[in-house]
């Protein structure tokens, strides 16, 4: 029985790792559950999979689950209380928590845990090469969850890494791939939640239409798999059946698929380096019928090149990237700025922005607060 | 340096592996080269890659080379000659003589050779079972030259193999994909010898618009990776870019792709367990476009159904259905029978043949030779 702990339980990820949980009720023992402020679906969760300890980042709302839980269980609030249930040993870790938010905890648990299942690209973008260092350090295991990642590392799995070429970072091309970039002014919100093929969060659904996401998903690449960025090409695939390829040096290309359900992703990264069988139904390549491949589209899609642009210069320029697209996403969200504005408040921070070459966890800290707080003045100027 | 002897040099693998091995003079060396009676060829073989022992089975032709070649070289003739040279251990024994004429060479190799890369499929299909306890025997390692074997290879490499559930065997569909059956009788010899995507031998080439040779790997899939027939699924997929997939429980799917060049799979197969970086140009995505997948159409190809049948079976069907396939290719390759009536001529043999269950290599070689004369008498009939 693998002990688990869940940071984020209440989200997209969080969710869908219990559902998996779930369905292995001899594999998996949840020992830990946290949400930001979402007590309805934790209580919920509580009641289901009996967890001993609880984290409610929220005070005010830790207090009120408090009323309504047995005391046997262990409540924390507050992001003391997250770092705390971060750093209790379990067997394995599931890092869900959404955005930047995930950093410290993430520090926290590779000193602690021995393997960590990792869903946040975020924190990877923030401070990859710290987090690399650490992991080195403490020697713990990190697993993707996100379906790319997983895909990358199935193909590449216990492989001579130096026979590596190439990786092919594949992109659905999101909700937006058909769309004149002539239009995106006046895009709503709901067609930009609307996602062809993955049911996610709504933050990674916005990047999934600005391809945000592909470009966060660069930096996530480069730090799991110490590739520099010149060896990774963007690949559009709109059926999102090939989650991601490897190209050797010999020229075979390795590549894996399945259904685009995240419990795929998730499954593995839970019960590597075994695989349990899957609850889910298989691909049909006699539905699926045609697999298509196109080049992304930088031009309409700037903020891939922002992330290309910060993904070689490094220090602190994707701290920036990432700050500036967390508010614009934000205000976004909030109605506060129209779609097309997303890429231009990004550019605008990151041209104010001094990039610090080898940057302290304090420095990038600093930095990430800087360029919040400087997105905010852009958002504030649209308007 | 690894020592390598080619069995088979003059044909279509033969030449490939010598062209593969010509790029990489630090690491490959030539031992010993065989033809079935192509001397001219392997004359020319020999003065490029300076082999110690050369074999002509034709013994008419051993004589003729013998006035022609260095007297260093040890210059054997016949299947005695062919038998002894297999069993001259080397590092590596290439076998990719083509047809039934593996069979025994490939025995001795299994007793001898520490390694062997295999292209031939033939051998496997008449005594998989016996091959397969011989490896088992002598531990010696059988590595897949077929580009599709080599994929599945590639994808399930030191994975375990409880975790297989399904192997996608694709198919070009070769020449005649898009042919009405009702044509099939007046297609042209030099039509079916058209492929569309691999440049191979006239004999695989053809058994490539039959789709028998798609029939032939399901055995090589099942012996070479003791897999169960009903795992294995045959996949039109007309690009012929995804060589193979295998399906994992968990609803992973596995793929090797690369051009449809077989320098690649040999490549592998000679420098396996390393990559050596390739020298032919790499798969570009962008120019592909597209990759489809189609149900195989067994009305259409009913020597498909034949193998299925004889996979199913066992004991000596299979021997029957490759024999009886060799000498209607044959006849077809002679202009002796038009197109369709190569499926007849298997079926008609397979239909009169009493199945042995357990069949020694005595009863294997047997049936193989009354097959053969069998599917002559009824190629006779035809005309």
């Amino acid at each position: 029985m693998k002990q688990i702990t869940i940071l984020g339980s209440t989200g997209s990820i969080g969710r869908n790792t219990l559902e998996v949980i779930k369905h292995f009720p001899n594999e998996f023992r949840v020992f830990g559950l946290s949400t930001n402020s979402n007590i309805r679906i934790l209580s919920d969760q509580i009641k289901k999979f009996f967890p001993e300890v609880v984290v409610v980042r929220d005070t005010f709302k830790a207090e009120r689950l408090k009323r309504n839980i047995n005391n046997k269980i262990i409540l924390l609030g507050g992001e003391d209380g997250l770092i705390e249930l971060s750093g209790i040993k379990v067997e394995l870790l599931v890092m869900a928590i959404s955005g930047s938010a995930a950093l410290f905890p993430l520090i926290k648990a590779i000193e602690t845990q021995p393997m960590i299942a990792l869903a946040n690209k975020e924190a990877l973008v923030m401070a990859g090469p710290l987090i690399n260092q650490k992991v080195k350090e403490t020697g713990t295991k990190i697993i993707p969850i996100d379906s790319e990642q997983s895909a990358i590392w199935q193909c590449l799995e216990d492989r001579d890494k130096s026979t590596l070429k190439k990786i092919y970072l594949t992109a659905s091309g999101g909700p937006l791939k058909d769309i004149d970039k002539r239009d995106f002014r006046k895009i709503s919100l709901e067609k930009v939640l609307n996602h062809p093929c993955w049911k996610m969060g709504k933050k990674i659904t916005v990047d999934s239409a600005t391809l945000m996401n592909k470009g966060l998903e660069l930096f996530e690449t480069m730090y799991l798999f110490g590739v520099d960025i010149s060896k990774i090409d963007i690949l559009i695939h709109p059926e999102a059946v090939i989650h991601s390829m490897v190209e050797f040096i010999d020229g075979s290309v390795l590549a894996q698929l399945s259904i685009t359900d995240m419990r795929i992703p998730i499954q593995y990264a839970l019960s590597y380096p075994k695989r349990l069988r899957g609850f889910l139904k298989p691909l049909n390549f006699i539905k699926i019928k045609n697999l298509t491949f196109l080049k992304p589209d930088l031009n309409k899609f700037p903020c891939l090149t922002f992330a290309y642009e910060a993904a070689k210069a490094g220090g602190t320029l994707p701290v920036v990237l990432n700050a500036s697209n967390e508010i614009a996403v934000e205000s976004f969200l909030k109605r506060r700025i129209n779609f097309s504005n997303i890429p231009k408040v990004i550019e605008k921070v990151m041209k104010l922005h001094k990039n610090i070459k080898k940057p302290t966890l304090h420095d990038i800290i600093s930095v990430h607060q800087w360029a919040r707080k400087k997105a905010e003045e852009v958002v504030n100027n649209f308007n």
